[in-house]
């Protein structure tokens, strides 16, 4: 039997500028226009920054507890411990890289119908854990018909 | 040249019932099930759980092992301390949130010839970070041919 | 509108050796190889290692940061504690375990025009958890067209 595949690939780009380092920001509703934006129905979405020092996940997004999920980050990767990456670079920025690679920057998400499989409150976020303000570059690839 | 593309795209949805915090939940047999009663012999297979407080995760699925991971998570983000998250909201799962996002809800395997391409003793699982038990709604997506 | 899919699956197989714990081994070169030896241009590029005791992540490959990360990681999972999975099986690795399965195996990078979407110092890493030098089985799933 043949079947006729209807499956493509879309890229979007998105620039998000970040405020400071630990800003969480919701990028759910731009990944949703991008995916409305293309002309795929079902397959798989992967939502990835191009950067050493943020990191893409899922949380719901409620101020107490983006305080919770970046202060745990915090205790794991401390501000006031020496970092072997500053000791050479004078970066400053050892614990962002650490805590970055742990989480990782790629978020792989199912699409079914035009809908993102997400769960009620589970929204899709950019992290930043870079000590600065910084403007980052999210490709988010539609793989599907 | 024309290539005649048979990439397709299929959906299996998976409830699972969790029994309370900490359940681990071996579901490589469903995702094997489901691989098999897809027309998918090659592609990705992206499982995904719908939800904030449970994650999707690779392990050797060994009774004293399950019980380190669960061990060590609960060193990074313990039910002793405060969350703002419980503060503000009273739902005693602020580190339930704070694990499952340092892991992540998604978790993506090659598929070739049939076969998914996990090590001997590597298994799929759902990790239960709540502090109820819930019946859990996995997304099984996959893309290929 | 009938669409002409040019959509595939393409594997390639990627065998390391690595030479102790806690070694940090750039694969950016080889995913890159392989991704280039495949007709594919756009889509996505999954890399997994096939084992419980490794794991795949994206890194600023600099030695003060390698180190910074793989202690970041003994910390959260230390040498000096005791694990159920050592006292069942005496493998010595429980720790090994624990910090494969809280990164994940997985690794998946959109592809654009022939190219990774890779920030400038973002570099694909297999880490050795193990606890003696393993010969490790990574697959590149590559799905696009």
């Amino acid at each position: 039997m043949k079947v006729d595949s209807t499956v493509v690939v879309q890229t979007v780009r998105l620039d998000i500028s970040t405020r400071c380092e630990n800003d969480v920001v919701d990028i759910t509703e731009e990944v949703r226009n991008a995916v409305s934006s293309s002309s795929i129905n079902s397959g798989l979405v992967c939502v990835f920054v191009s950067g050493s020092t943020a990191t893409i996940t899922a949380i719901e997004f409620e101020a107490g507890l983006i305080k919770d999920f970046v202060t745990t980050l915090s205790r794991i990767a401390p501000a006031d411990i020496t970092y072997e990456h500053d000791k050479r670079w004078q970066d400053g920025n050892g614990r962002s890289h650490v805590k970055a690679s742990l989480i990782g920057p790629d978020l792989v998400v199912p699409l079914s119908n035009g809908k993102l499989e997400l769960g009620t409150w589970q929204r899709i976020v950019l992290v930043e854990f870079d000590i600065r303000p910084r403007r980052r570059s999210i490709v988010i690839q539609i793989v599907g018909e």
